[in-house]
Order: structure tokens, then sequence, then C-alpha cells
């Protein structure tokens, strides 16, 4: 059987036909986890508000890295994409080889640790705009979204992209784990 | 070839041994894991510190549930406990059954899930105690564990057993990615 048949170590074997729809998926899940991140660090990462209003010693300015937890989120999402992207290219091997199971177990092995490392940045900033537009009465922390309401925004909103890239993670996980079932 | 051989399908194929050496480290992992993410839960869910000093108007004292993220926390916590409870089945079905694809697809999705979940439980706890050790001069929201030392230092450990347990999640999502790929 020639058709749809890869030769591989001298032994002609049958191509799942439906990897290569699934590699194709892949390839095109990551593209959108890309801008999902990138969209995330360049949202939170230029958010900087300055309030029309100042008094003699204080001029009030909320910047993303006036908290760590931001910072983080920013360099977590960053590095991600910059997984992603060269991710890209073991994906398209994927479509032209079908039976790779190594590399997809490889790819399996650095989503989980990206989808692990996502989903801690995303939430982590979560917990942090959540006392920003909450606060927290018993630890005397108060809400500062009153003030900051642009600051508080773009950050909330940043976090859409992160949220979004771990669930496509958790889809190009399955996905592969799926791929290998076939094989 | 019948000695380290399974009938499947009324097809005699090869069962890899390794991949039932891979089913035990799975069941091995998921039991600490276990004990890791049910120790969490326990450990911020029994937090509880009240100062031995107080006002007329005012008693000191901090529970977890005050904050939002450790309530989240201890229920993700409690949620990937049970999970992996319910995992041990399909996990010790491994054991017996070296052959089994399928089942250890859907094992890797729900892992990955539960993966998601549990670091970003962990990490949104982690961002709160850091911010309750060094607290943030910009959002003027004051370090607590002055005053909360006992109430820090319990919420700090607890966060031990979730991120060991992520840890964990990655291995065995790897571990069935490996033992897929050998089938």
């Amino acid at each position: 059987m020639k058709a749809g048949g890869a030769v591989e170590g001298g032994e002609v074997t049958k191509v799942p036909r439906g990897n290569r729809v699934f590699a194709i998926i892949d390839l095109i899940l990551r593209i959108v986890a890309i801008s999902g991140t990138l969209a995330s660090a360049v949202a939170m990462g230029t958010t900087d508000e300055t309030l029309p209003f100042f008094t003699q010693f204080i001029r009030f300015r909320a910047q993303y890295d006036d908290i760590p937890t931001f910072r983080v989120f920013v360099i977590v999402n960053a590095t991600v994409c910059g997984y992603l992207v060269l991710s890209l290219a073991i994906s398209t091997f994927h479509i032209v080889k079908s039976r790779a199971a190594k590399t997809r177990t490889v790819l399996i092995f650095l989503d989980s640790i990206m989808l692990a490392a996502v989903s801690a940045g995303a939430s982590a900033a979560a917990a942090i705009v959540y006392l920003a537009h909450n606060g927290n009465a018993s630890a005397n922390w108060s809400a500062i979204c009153q003030q900051f309401q642009n600051f508080c925004e773009r950050t909330s909103g940043s976090l859409i992209g992160s949220f979004g890239a771990a669930l496509i993670f958790i889809l190009l996980i399955f996905l592969s784990a799926i791929a290998l079932c076939r094989l």
C-alpha cells in the first residue's frame, strides 16, 4: 500500500491521514496562542498611567512594574511567546512527517511546562487585578481602581490573551496525545 | 510470541514491558501528589490566627478565607486531590493493561487541565503571600506579616505541596506521552 503510505526504516507503514489534519490545526492554534501571549505581554508591558492631578510632593503614577507580579506576567508571556514561535518549526515538521512520535512526545512535555508557566503567570496577575478592583478589608489593602481606572482596565484586559493561551495549550497537548494514540 | 505478549482484537501483539514500569511510577507519583494537594488544602484551610492583644472595638484575627484567593486555593487543591484519587483507578488499570492507549490519551487531557488548575491556584496564592510579606508601596498595600507571623508562615508553607503537585503533573503527562510513544 503506497498511496497514503510512508517508508520508515525500510518498512512500508500506513500513515494515519487524520494526523496531518491534527498537525495543521496544531500549527494554527500555535499562531493564535502567539498573538494571544504577545498581545498580553505588550498590553501589560505598556501600561502606564499618570493622573492629571498632583501635589507638591507626589505625582500619582501607576506603571505595570510597580507590581512585581505584573513584571513576572510580562516575562512569562514573552518567554512563552518565544517558545511558541520556535515550536512552529516542529509543528510544521509534523505536517510533513505525520508519523513522528518522539518529537510529539517532546512537544507534549514542553507544552505542559509552558501550560504551567502561562496559567501560573495569568492567575497570579489575576489575583492582583482582583485585589486592585476590590481591595481587602481584613488586610487593610484598599482598592486602587477608583483612582487608576485606565491602569486597571489595561491590566485586566491583558489577562485575556494569557488565559486564552493556557486553554490553547491544553488543546495542543490533547491533539498531540490523540495523534500519538492513532499511530 | 506469547511470553510478554497480549491478545488484543484476536491479534497477538508485543507488550512494551517498560510501560508497566511507567504505570507503576505513575501510580506512585499520583499518591505523592494526593498527599501534597491534601496537605496544602488542609494547611491553608485551617489557617486562623488571633493576635493576643485587642482593643475595645477590634479583635485582630486573620483567617484564610479573609482572602478570596486563599479560598480558591483550598477549593482547587481539594478538587485536584479528589481527581487524583479517582485517577488511581485508571492508573492501576494501566499496570494491568500496558497497551491501553485511549485511556492514556484521556488521562493526558485530564491531567493537563488539572495541571493548569493547580499551578493557577498555587501561583495566585503565591502572589498574595508575596504581597503579605513585602507589601507594595506604590499601591499603598502594607505588609501584614509583621503582625500575623503564624498566618504568613502557614500560608507560605501550604504552597509547597501545591507547587510539588504541579511538577508531578508535568511528569505524569510526560510519562503517559512516553508510554503512548512506545506502543
